[in-house]
């Protein structure tokens, strides 16, 4: 069998958790790595592996699985496709997806390749499960609670606020998608906790939700990957109300994500040239596995 | 906006609850029904369309849904994908879904048309959410749980046993896909209960469950189409261990069924000819709407 080529972009929490999920597949093989710091010291982990600051430095790559940050997404991918690469990302901002949809869709279909984007839990496997659940109850409502787990985007913006030394925000779902913010922070010398605090309350990222603000000696001794959702749905089917649903995961959210885009880099190996979410997939082309032996496996 | 065309084959429960989903669908219109006592009285909900015994008899149909016996299915959709008509259905034989797939595989492909075969909830969209799983978390163990809920199959082994006038059996979830069978039942005249619960017992059906046989003075008092699933999975993402996804249903059974059978006929006018399981289609295939809009909405 001819193995997936594939590398991996980014080398930080998420990266390191796709190297995971990259070796632990059995159809996978590592192509090597990209990152910025490719000429000094490498991670025991990456001993086996080319190290390489450029992607065009490595051989015979399939697919390209972006562990960059979300806002570096759309510049590695279009100049990855346009190598004749597939890429896959977990492009995380919702409200700009159908416009990273188009952009990569185009430079894809120029050149031959599949991008699959926003390929990790949310967006991407809860993206399935809300759409599966509208389908098959398509009036009603349906809430995505999230947590309690750490939040990359709040935490950053709390760092962002002057007198942060170090913080971490929590988000506690309180049901109907409505979520509590839990910040726990380090004060620089020289700022009043309660200015920091109130600056905190105020930032966009916090205003509209309810915020604790709470200091503490070390952030650090918080911090903690697991991470959860609970997505609901109570709707009708056909002309029948009150059909319930409801998906919950308690999982180690990098580790999670990192075998999300592993999963969508050997999905992207069997679509047509073009962009997709996870949602524009079958779910059969996620697997590992002899296609009629998942059939009679799995539905 | 051109409506997909289809017809119903079939108007038992299922059927019913076919009907109350395409006129619930804006994209569908109902091309008659087809049902062996086409020529008596009709149900006043078929007063506004054409009932025929025989598909043939019908204008433009697009698509059938197939709400006949599960043992009927082959028969059935063999016939109308000759004729150049897409199929769905919601064949539930587990174990005889791998030979389904290339028998009508190979029908459809001659013939240029679709079948899309178990569309149901299980096999349906559990499977979705299995398949799912197994993908985000491949090495672990997951546990389809049903119920409390009527399960037919249980209910036909019941009423075929000597001295059963009438019977109901509720499939009762115990964890880790292990089912307790409630069993009751109206006694025949002239035969003992103990003999009859005896022999139920000993049913291929039943001699491996946890079965309790309660008498009552009337099944049909007992009679709800509600049902349930609990799916588990406890797995590994890359090398991280104890990932926890659950996923939870309180539902009409025949209304759920109805409305996936709908999703699927709208999905099988999109697949090239051949013949798929819900695993095998992209779940925005399934929805009503705009294709840029679902996934602005829904990702």
């Amino acid at each position: 069998m001819k193995k997936i080529r594939a590398a991996v972009v980014g080398y930080g929490n998420i990266g390191k958790h796709v190297l995971e999920a990259l070796e632990a597949a059995p159809d996978f093989e590592v192509a090597g790595i990209v990152r910025r710091q490719a000429g000094g010291e490498q991670p025991a982990e990456l001993a086996a592996y080319p190290v390489v600051s450029d992607i065009r430095q490595l051989e015979g790559v399939d697919v390209a699985i972006l562990a960059t940050p979300t806002r570096k997404v759309e510049e590695y991918a279009k100049d990855i496709l346009a190598l004749g690469i597939h890429t896959v990302d977990s492009f995380d901002i919702h409200t700009q997806i159908p416009a990273l949809h188009r952009t990569l869709g185009e430079v894809a279909r120029q050149h031959g390749t599949v991008a699959v984007i926003s390929a990790g839990w949310d967006p991407g496997s809860d993206s399935v499960v809300r759409a599966l659940l509208q389908a098959i109850a398509p009036k009603g409502i349906t809430h995505t609670n999230f947590g309690p787990g750490m939040s990359m985007g709040h935490t950053v913006a709390v760092k962002a606020v002057p007198g942060v030394k170090a913080a971490l925000s929590m988000t506690i779902p309180t049901g109907e998608g409505i979520h509590r913010r839990m910040v726990y922070i380090e004060v620089e010398a020289g700022h009043k906790f309660e200015d920091v605090a109130a600056a905190i309350k105020a930032d966009p990222y916090f205003v509209n939700d309810e915020t604790h603000v709470i200091q503490v000696p070390s952030v650090d001794e918080l911090l903690d990957m697991g991470h959860g959702v609970n997505l609901t749905r109570k709707g009708v089917s056909g002309k029948t109300q009150n059909q319930l649903f409801d998906f919950n995961m308690r999982i180690n959210n990098p580790a999670l994500t990192g075998q999300v885009l592993v999963c969508m880099a050997r999905a992207a190996m069997k679509q047509q040239p073009g962009c997709y979410t996870m949602i524009e997939i079958p779910v059969i082309d996620m697997l590992y596995g002899d296609r009629e032996e998942l059939i009679a496996h799995l539905v």
